[in-house]
């Protein structure tokens, strides 16, 4: 049987289908793995009005792909474990509505409440002028709309659902840098899989940053959930970060009172010989859990981002694979961390979620971890912005 | 008969209906008070495009509220008077084509064009740094589409038509405010009622502050148009507001030549036993006029706003009743004039606007204002911004 | 036979005809000039989601009108000439995606690739503080939808495609500019004709600028392109037009290496006495062009924009008559180049563009600017922001 595609959105055509849907039984599959569908639409009311929605279900994972937001993923659910966390923005904020410049340039968090978000392309971390530039928090990717969108279906070898869009940040005396992202995930399965890749199409060099900002509330997120990777080396990333003990960073203690500021925490991972890692969120029960695979070639920098805030104030963990660290650019320049495309260069990137469902698969995970280990971790008490 | 209710938009389910009609035959309604609609259309054609309105005839008042900008009310209409104003902004313009940042955090006013519009929530007044965040004119509640939009027509005791809407203000490390307001008139009434609530829904503490901003221009506006109020004590905003002779701060003199600018007078007001108290613009002619009747336990800051620009340039007056005057928020917290919501803590404001439309009318009004006028009011002269 | 008329969009009724189409065959157009056709079409996908444009093909000329984007033309052909240019931004972005304050007050440019837009009106240049303003480089007017639209086919004297939009720059405490232009064509030419008016709707007097960037790269322009135009007097704007040999300030190079940053000349033009002068772009081999024609009395200052980037990365040139230079508004003000319109009046400018097909049109061109060259070019070497 052969591969089944839609074109969904295609600006140079000017045409972009609002509802749409495409499922098994459409698709005429006996993989025997179970009833999926696809499903496009978009939405109305609030802060969402316009917002285009793919919601993907492979039969037991079920997330949603948000063209009109850079290809970002909302939220998801498999069993009875949500993926993503409760943002006191609970609407899929279409771009219209937000203004990047707005609260000092950190406009961005106006629709922030995904699980998943990029930040880039030309820049990230915090707002404030780089140069003769000005930049706003997390750069624009996040608030672009695709371009291109096509569904495909492939059967063979094993039966999987792929999501391909492309977004443009472009814009004169500018950057000219174009994601390509296809989201995939096998039917059956509890796993999604990013494959994206930015290629500069200026014919002139272009910094580029990305970071992949993967967050969970509860269930996963809680008092005695842990935070696992491979740790060559990991630094607060300030003052407030410092203040905990830090042989306790990785350890979740569960919402904190109202006052309470986030800690965040930068690391270089251990990979294998082709640089794959890995980095987990284990539940507060062990029996769970939420595993982002990478490549340290591809992403060399990870940011772990604890927000131990009360309940309904954004209580979040953010685990964040990334080309630099979350500084603002000209510090990440000047620290040599930051990515500098060729004319035509890309820059790919892979990244898989999955989640884990009983104390075996996370204990199999903590294992991989830990045979990843390869030296004891250099913990660093000394705030990294004070370097 | 039961009352009959209809809900139009809400972005928990993904849909808002765009067009849709209700009037006094399909509601059977034989209380004998005259035919009567509601509308919702959605605008085209320039800087409304996309915009959606809700006309409502009570069969003798017509107002137009606009769920798009925050439930604002962009006009009404009675007899042969106009409520509202001429802005030099004509459309009723989409959020997406207004940047609140604009003109250094005054974007606001690319769309003001509103008979009423609710400045706040997070803040309102003049734009600027306050600590760490950068606040832009009279916030953002005006541009907010409203996530949640029912119709409902109450037959009995008095038949009334009641529009409800619920607008979000959240976003990530900011507050999450929601207003929940409900419009009413009755049947046949001069009268049209607002019943707002505002809930902090975070788990945290939340300042917040709300202006009704309630404009009127011809026929209501002009050279001999007297504003009362039961005052307590009212002084001139600044320099400028200073500048007329305080014993005429409360009187029209009609549009002035090119130069003007405007002035603005904040008052407190006597109320009733039960914190009741009401405003009272009149005519020209002392024929007509337009009350606006509220809480001073709920809204105890009152601010005259004259704006006597030449006809075409915005001539135009409001009449206030806020939480705080419309300082910057960081005057407000010094001066102790601040409101802070605990977590779920609600604030609430009930704020009717009734057309008079006989000089008896008009002239019980003003007995009822000076009945409330317990004692002489105290006339400041001294700019209360030099205090 | 009559004209035939019809209108397209009025945000006074509300309304705006999304999909629409009218053709010499529906026009009877017998006039045996060959067949046209006017087509109106909302575009979808990426960020030219929402935006109107109108195709215009007059049987010899095509080009693109876009209602949504000010009633600029984002490009034409004429045979196997491109009329415009390759910008990194390759959508026609809907104002909705654009937001001006962005990039320290550069967001004019997230959207730029038009073969012809306006700068203005309230003010265009850089953006910077203006007193207690703060503007926004080259204004909004290009990101403003027009309130009125409507198509005319005038068969007589000569069969002729008009469309006519009207376009509000306004709001409260600003300007009440409103831009009406026809834009017309005759069936079967190579030329089209903007006739605009600017109107001051306040009753106070309303400083205003405008300036028609029109843009080309290849195949006009190229290595071996030259301009001409009958010069009073050229300065290069400021140091790097200055790095020039200013004898060869008028020819053009081919893309320049990486690095290459533009180069601006400012001048005033020779003109018949009616004020009728033109300016040409001459393509490589001297065998097409594109002639500007326009009214020194209307239009006074004349901008020549080299950007000889590399080829991906913007390569473009632009012709660019306007009533001051683009330096910033207050720059204009103190030399006394700066349009002030009082209440009510009008500022007119007719722009016509034309193709030249064969090198006997450029050269006739040519000899008519050579013929309007009363005297010598007085050619600065001293940079004019150094004035």
């Amino acid at each position: 049987m052969p591969p089944y595609s839609k074109i969904l959105t295609d600006s140079s055509q000017g045409f972009s289908l609002k509802e749409w849907r495409f499922d098994s039984t459409e698709a005429r599959d006996d993989s025997g793995k179970g009833s999926w569908s696809v499903t496009k639409t978009c939405l109305a009311g609030g802060r969402q009005e316009g917002t285009e929605i793919v919601d993907i279900d492979n039969g037991v994972l079920k997330f949603v792909v948000v063209p009109t937001r850079g290809m970002s993923i909302w939220g998801g659910e498999i069993q009875d474990i949500r993926l993503g966390w409760d943002s006191p923005v609970t609407e899929v904020v279409h771009p219209q509505f937000v203004d990047l410049t707005d609260r000092g340039g950190k406009g961005w968090l106006n629709g922030f409440g995904e699980w998943l978000s990029r930040c880039g392309l030309e820049s990230m971390g915090p707002p404030g002028p780089d140069g003769s530039q000005v930049l706003t928090q997390h750069g624009r990717i996040n608030y672009l709309p695709a371009s291109y969108l096509e569904f495909r279906f492939e059967p063979e070898p094993v039966p999987r659902i792929v999501l391909r869009g492309v977004v443009e940040e472009s814009f004169m005396f500018g950057p000219h840098l174009q994601l390509m992202t296809e989201i995939s995930t096998e039917i059956g399965s509890s796993e999604l899989v990013l494959n994206d890749t930015v290629i500069n199409l200026a014919d002139i060099p272009q910094e580029m940053e990305s970071l992949y900002h993967i967050n969970f509330g509860p269930p996963l997120l809680g008092a005695g959930a842990e935070f696992h990777a491979p740790i060559k080396r990991v630094a607060p990333r300030d003052a407030r970060a410092a203040e905990v003990d830090m042989a306790k960073w990785n350890l979740y203690t569960g919402p904190q009172p109202a006052g309470y500021t986030e800690q965040v925490y930068f690391a270089e991972l251990w990979a294998d010989q082709q640089g794959a890692t890995q980095a987990l969120l284990q539940s507060p029960d062990g029996q769970s859990g939420a595993l982002v695979a990478f490549s340290t070639q591809q992403l060399p920098y990870f940011t772990l981002w604890k927000n131990e805030a009360p309940l309904k104030t954004g209580y979040v963990t953010g685990l964040e694979p990334a080309t630099s660290y979350p500084f603002h650019r000209a510090v990440e320049r000047k620290a040599g961390r930051l990515r500098k495309l060729a004319a035509g260069e890309t820059h790919e990137a892979t990244v898989a979620i999955k989640a884990l469902l009983t104390g075996n698969e996370v204990q199999a995970a903590v294992q991989r971890i830990n045979d990843l280990q390869r030296e004891s971790p250099q913990v660093e008490t000394k705030p990294m912005d004070e370097a």
